[in-house]
């Protein structure tokens, strides 16, 4: 069966100098199902060496969108993310691609626009362009060698985008949103209220709570769950303080 | 913090045809901090291509191993995986990227070998090499445009293997493994606790089980625990156990 990165989420490659890295971007996107490319104000497109490098992706070449800025190319949606290897002075959140992924399935509505947004190859966003970004999203790997190329950065979001599609089974047609949005509010109640279950069994002792609590952070934040497991997770918590008052007070 | 894929893990290129893809392939190994690169009959190699498509990881280009065959190359290693972007028939059991990303770091000794291994651009790895490997790993993505090419395969892959790391904070140095292995067999064992523990909560009906235990084990699989918080979550199902026996006995 195949799945579908929703159409709403648009790669943007901004101020491109090498026509054939647009190409190249293009098959990256195709690779995982995704069509939507918005480009602004490329140095040379279309062009020759594109077209080569797409191998194939030339439709998503032929139906991408042309602007003057990135304001323009942007206006439409509702958050926007700013994809950098580089760590450096940043006016806004940092997250890894997995974190944006989740983020964005189940935080933007699902008819909203998201815009994943690709700077020059050798001088990346502008300070003005990043402040158009809500967040940043910086791709872990070697700080010595943050030598990614335009391409294989596009390539890497694509993936986790597919990923995150595919992980979740989403359907083809439709929104590709699993469920309700998980909120990282909700996620805190969660957590909170894990921490009184485990507190009423014994397991959790507050006043020496050690690493627990962090560990088991870390676990269900990787595991990024949609609204139903999230949901799923709450009854067990309730179910537990339930039974153990049930029985507490019917001995 | 810098953190490293360790160097036991190394990628496998067999007769790659361009020795620029070798280039890129060693490119994108170092963005993620890996250097082990071993090279079954290339076509051309070295290669003014190669250095150039490297763009600074000449280094991992020049302590490349070269070996006439997949079996010598691999002779080491105790988990051998072949890397495809297409479905086939397949001898061996397939798993994603992450699928074996969790499974190479849990189930393979911390000192021992494990090689991906990456075919030809045109024809993949013969049936015969095929046999070498213990498992496929098949990278999701868009069945109607399976056109991802060689370094692109080898970033996605590296890049998995370096968030594995990543995200688990495992040392730079040493083992890189986080703990003690979590064979299946113990996560079924967990999948059985979570069970008879959802049972005797009530939230469980066993008579009505619907899509509960499934939907609980997508999660906790996509969570892919490592051994301590494996041993966390064995011990909250054990304590809320106990704690339901006690009240109901001392009542």
């Amino acid at each position: 069966m195949q799945f579908t990165v929703p159409e709403r989420i648009r790669i943007v490659l901004v101020g491109t100098t090498h026509p054939g890295n647009i190409g190249a971007a293009a098959r990256a996107m195709k690779t995982m199902t995704m069509n939507n490319l918005a480009l602004v104000a490329p140095k040379q497109f279309p062009d020759a060496a594109a077209t080569a490098r797409a191998a194939g992706a030339d439709d998503i070449l032929a139906r991408a969108t042309r602007y003057n800025s990135l304001a323009e190319a942007v206006s439409d949606c509702v958050l926007v993310y700013g994809a950098t290897a580089r760590t450096r002075h940043l006016p806004c959140p940092v997250l890894t691609p997995r974190e944006a992924c989740a983020e964005l399935f189940t935080q933007a509505g699902d008819k909203a626009g998201v815009a994943i947004v690709f700077g020059r190859e050798q001088s990346g966003l502008s300070n003005r362009e990043l402040d158009l970004c809500n967040k940043v999203i910086l791709i872990p790997g070697n700080a010595d060698f943050s030598s990614l190329n335009l391409a294989a950065a596009v390539q890497i979001i694509c993936y986790e985008l597919y990923q995150y599609v595919f992980a979740r089974q989403l359907p083809a047609t439709g929104s590709g949103q699993a469920s309700e949005p998980v909120t990282a509010e909700a996620l805190e109640q969660l957590y909170e209220h894990l921490e009184a279950c485990l507190t009423e069994t014994g397991f959790l002792d507050p006043d020496r709570p050690r690493q627990l609590m962090r560990r088991l952070r870390r676990l269900f934040n990787r595991a990024a769950p949609d609204q139903n497991e999230y949901n799923i997770l709450r009854g067990i918590l309730a179910s537990v303080q339930s039974a153990l008052r049930t029985r507490s007070g019917s001995g």
